[in-house]
């Protein structure tokens, strides 16, 4: 069934959305608050921007031209829609690509941010898999690997170039093993816990390119107070 | 000058300290407080002990054997003071050696737990090292490394065995790397902020030798509140 709701608190935009397929969550709020931006980038990349609610949120913080990169022809076509309703055709650019292929025919060092959402579970025959195709794709790590992601961005990335995702802790060990065989240095941590006194949940990690070791950890963020009310810090992210 | 006084809170527990040299600190608390015990392990090894302040205060959560071994001989002789003050002679025992040498003459595989609170700071020609040389020993990276740490705990640990050690966050990175490169998987973290909406300032991290992949990252620790005072769990810590 599709939808178009209001971006999160973002009243001027509006995300179409199909309530079969994956939807933008939380994380997708998160990332595009925690990413580097300063005001000399020039080129974006979003890769797996799904319905692209991380691209919308940036144009409210950078003039910078960005391009999301989504695989699945339906979830494209719901990103096409969302463009046309927020007449961001100018700044967003989408393209309907494998990123793995496309990334093959770009010119190295294009983009000065990279962006991703990336799928959270790795494929095994034996996972548990959706059965709605969308789903499994935009959830598992099938096309697009933590391999996949920090190559693409060694790449891509102009020299001190930032990569920021956002991932599940258990993997910080991985994320971190594999920024550093893709010369991507971790600068900046944020962790998100659900509320206080339990462990993270969310992890938002930010890598540069060829940069000098030498790691940030920012203060913590919760989601719910004691009540289970959302804290303060994360109605601002969506009240803008 | 030397200065007898209580671990900071444990009023059964005396500590023997020379104002001259490095003395024990709040990571020291933290640390026997953050690993893993259980009522199997028989043998922990504390390097760079110090005065001992990680062992007094793993006396008081575990009848395991512990072996604190410490470079500096003027130190090792406050650490010896502080055991017979305390009379643990029976729990503790304590050696004057480079942990590098004796590690070697050791058999693989004897201690369930290890501990390290090392020094913080990478040694370079240029450091602005402090004159007096036990300061600097027990402040620098001059005898004992990450790469030291971690490939003794490799000989050393039983498997599964656990490494914890207290450390800065900005070396995260180094730490997780130098972790998997000794077959020892990062399974706990976590963090200690100076207070909310500032970056943490402590690490706390423990490894399992041959663990399997799968990190959690436990709630945050403040050691002030918004008026400048220690917050309960921090006062708990030092009140046993």
């Amino acid at each position: 069934v599709k939808v178009i709701n209001d971006l999160l608190g973002f009243t001027n935009l509006k995300i179409v959305q199909d309530t079969e397929y994956f939807n933008f969550s939380l994380d997708s709020v998160l990332l595009p608050n925690f990413v580097t931006l300063n005001k000399s980038i020039k080129k974006i990349l979003d890769i797996g921007t799904g319905n692209i609610p991380i691209p919308l949120i940036l144009t409210t913080k950078t003039k910078a031209q960005i391009v999301g990169v989504e695989i699945q022809k339906e979830i494209y076509d719901l990103a096409y829609e969302t463009l046309k309703i927020n007449k961001l055709e100018k700044q967003i650019s989408i393209i309907n690509a494998d990123i793995n292929e496309i990334a093959k025919t770009w010119e190295t060092e294009t983009f000065d941010v990279i962006t991703c959402n990336p799928p959270f579970f790795t494929y095994k025959e034996t996972s548990n898999i959706n059965k709605n195709v969308q789903k499994t794709i935009a959830r598992h790590e099938i096309n697009l690997t933590l391999d996949n992601i920090f190559s693409i961005s060694k790449k891509l990335l102009k020299n001190n170039g930032v990569i920021a995702i956002v991932h599940r802790p258990e993997r910080l060990v991985d994320i971190i093993s594999k920024m550093r065989q893709n010369n991507i240095e971790p600068k900046k941590v944020q962790f998100i816990y659900p509320k206080t006194r339990k462990e993270a949940h969310i992890l938002l990690i930010e890598g540069r390119k060829n940069g000098r070791p030498g790691l940030k950890i920012l203060p913590p963020i919760y989601v719910h107070d004691e009540n289970g009310n959302y804290v303060e810090e994360i109605k601002a992210l969506f009240e803008k």
